[in-house]
């Protein structure tokens, strides 16, 4: 059975739970104590030396870092990943997003806030770190108002890796009613049947 | 033909640069003015909404922004992306590293040094980041010394999105000779035939 390495509520460790769960495919969670540092003891680092989670583990001898990787490799050959290579493009432009634009702003506030209790000692950096954020949300704010979907018109990996740190973004003390299309899409997507609420993840 | 949205000195735009050299597509380079204001404006925020470089213009209406979705698009039915669902899914590995963990330390730390002046004005933030960056390198060189390629036994486009900072990583005050695998590698890949150098991408 595939093996999740996870620390439950993290969004990048539950986008693969999310896929896996949409496309049927079990899973055994295994929780990792990465606030305790187990991520950078030399028996996580011999798994993924890059010392991160969430880490997929195929087989004894296939692993595989990094939560958008994943949820290609998982989709492929789903209706999760578009055949079309234009479409396929405009995922992966996507999927990139997120990892540069919108999770380390929006992400990182909310763990500064939710785990770090960050929320008055950092109030000039949350500011700052916000105001990036909230750029990445106007983004698919605009492209939401206009379609139900991040690409094409039904939902891929593009929507599963933008749902997971957008959906706890409150959480960093982002003010959400500023984006009813945002919105929308959350209800959408959370209404797709073998939905996965986070907390169900591990 | 294909247009090309790009600061020069940018590893990021380097990337479908170098690769439409490999895979002999021609194509207009515009240059942006970055540090100018030029991806704040109007016009430019009209044709890629997150107001960055590069975007790769395929039509006049079929942009894509982000360096390594262009990576995959372009290298989609050629040699620098493998047909093996397993090497693939270890090329996009690669890519959100390189984006997540590579790009926001090496190339930050040279543009604080090479394009902003702040070498010793901002000497703690670039410690603490070079940290970070060493520890990207330090995943690269494990690798590197036991294969001559990131994935399987080729170059890829993973390499590609590798190299683009890499090589240019000691212009932030990275001391390679730390990396011995990785200058190795920086010498086979940029002998292969139809190399472009960095400074011929425009």
């Amino acid at each position: 059975m595939i093996k999740l390495y996870g620390m439950s509520g993290s969004g990048n460790c539950y986008k693969p739970a999310l896929l896996m769960s949409h496309l049927n495919i079990r899973y055994q969670w295994i929780e990792i104590d990465v606030l305790g540092g187990a991520t950078r003891k030399p028996e996580f680092l011999a798994l993924n030396a890059n010392g991160k989670v969430p880490l997929l583990e195929v087989s004894p001898e296939q692993r595989l870092a990094e939560s958008n990787a994943m949820l290609c490799y998982l989709a492929e050959g789903s209706d999760w990943l578009p055949q079309d290579q234009w479409q396929r493009a405009k995922v992966m432009e996507w999927l990139f997003f997120e990892q540069y634009s919108h999770e380390p702003n929006i992400a990182t506030v909310r763990f500064w806030i939710k785990y770090d209790g960050k929320r008055r000692l950092w109030r000039d950096r949350i500011a700052q770190t916000q105001e990036k954020g909230y750029a990445a949300l106007t983004v698919m704010e605009q492209r939401l108002a206009q379609s139900d979907w991040l690409v094409a018109d039904r939902p891929s990996i593009a929507d599963i890796a933008l749902y997971a740190y957008t959906h706890v973004a409150h959480q960093g003390d982002y003010d959400m009613n500023r984006f009813p299309a945002i919105q929308a899409w959350m209800q959408r997507l959370s209404a797709i049947p073998r939905h996965l609420p986070m907390d169900d993840a591990e």
